[in-house]
């Protein structure tokens, strides 16, 4: 819950997808809102209930909401989505990260997090079709980084740049507010 | 020197720089070649006389040889620098990177580097007006991710793929033999 209470506020994602085997390279940008969840809200109790755990188990959860465009359709890409992590019993920085919609496919699915001794949060999701493995992590308070990789159909590697825009922790500039950080 | 070890080969990357406050984002391509220098290598030698290190205290070092362009001034970028590694006498996982030529300046610098247990080393170096940290990992055998943080007069966040072209380890066709380490 902590890197989540983090991750809390307005977010502008810079984002880049490295497509493996045809080595090309894609371009997007977006906003992203990441709202914290207390452990009693509604979506919490759902999520947990919809993967069978029982809602006591979760300590909160993250409403994370997007908006953005890719280089390739210009479509616009809207959505959110509910997270839960479910620690182990016995392993305070590992267990399950239940989510309402997959990264990787729409429907509902449940994967494995575990907080390194470096800060970095790993995340690992198999999905019928595929295998997701995100990482995440704050260099500076107003800036996380986040790189994904995707294995299946096709192998697709994708990294995020993302600086915070609300709650502003510093100065007024962005991207140079890092510096400070 | 096991990381190092595990980079030794021939690999193809794909970079993607973003620059952190116009939010611009810039491809490169380039080949990279990595060899292991042994303990006793004359080059493994020099660089820690160079930094005024006992050379036996220095397990060996690489070797690496990048070719490539980028997008903006597609001119070639061809470079070789030697990297050394000095362990902390009582922390085997973390110690000094020496380095015959920096990655974000010129000269050489001795940068600090640590292995977390999740298998990803960072590497923070501190230029002169500048101060970087990169992370590199191997998700698969045959691949490498590699992300970098540049905070000074530009703040630029990069990310690459690499995919070993030999030795070969499994399929002939690269990036689709990804899936299969």
């Amino acid at each position: 819950m902590q890197f989540f209470q983090q991750s809390a506020g307005r977010w502008r994602s810079q984002r880049t997808s490295h497509h493996l085997v045809f080595q090309k390279s894609e371009s997007g940008k977006s906003e992203i809102q990441i709202d914290i969840l207390q452990p009693g809200s509604p979506e919490v109790i759902a999520l947990c209930e919809q993967h069978g755990f029982d809602p006591a188990q979760a300590l909160g959860g993250a409403k994370v909401t997007w908006s953005g465009t890719m280089e390739w359709d210009q479509e616009k890409h809207e959505g959110s989505t509910v997270l839960v992590p479910i620690a182990e019993e016995d392993k305070p920085n590992e267990g399950k990260l239940l989510r309402q919609q997959g990264y990787a496919e729409k429907a509902p699915v449940a994967g494995r997090y575990s907080m390194g001794d470096d800060g970095v949060l790993s995340l690992i999701t198999e999905y019928e079709t595929m295998y997701s493995e995100e990482k995440l992590w704050f260099p500076r308070p107003n800036l996380r980084l986040r790189t994904g990789l995707i294995i299946g159909p096709s192998n697709m590697a994708s990294f995020c740049s993302e600086i915070r825009l609300s709650p502003a922790k510093a100065e007024s500039t962005e991207g140079t507010a890092v510096a400070a950080q």
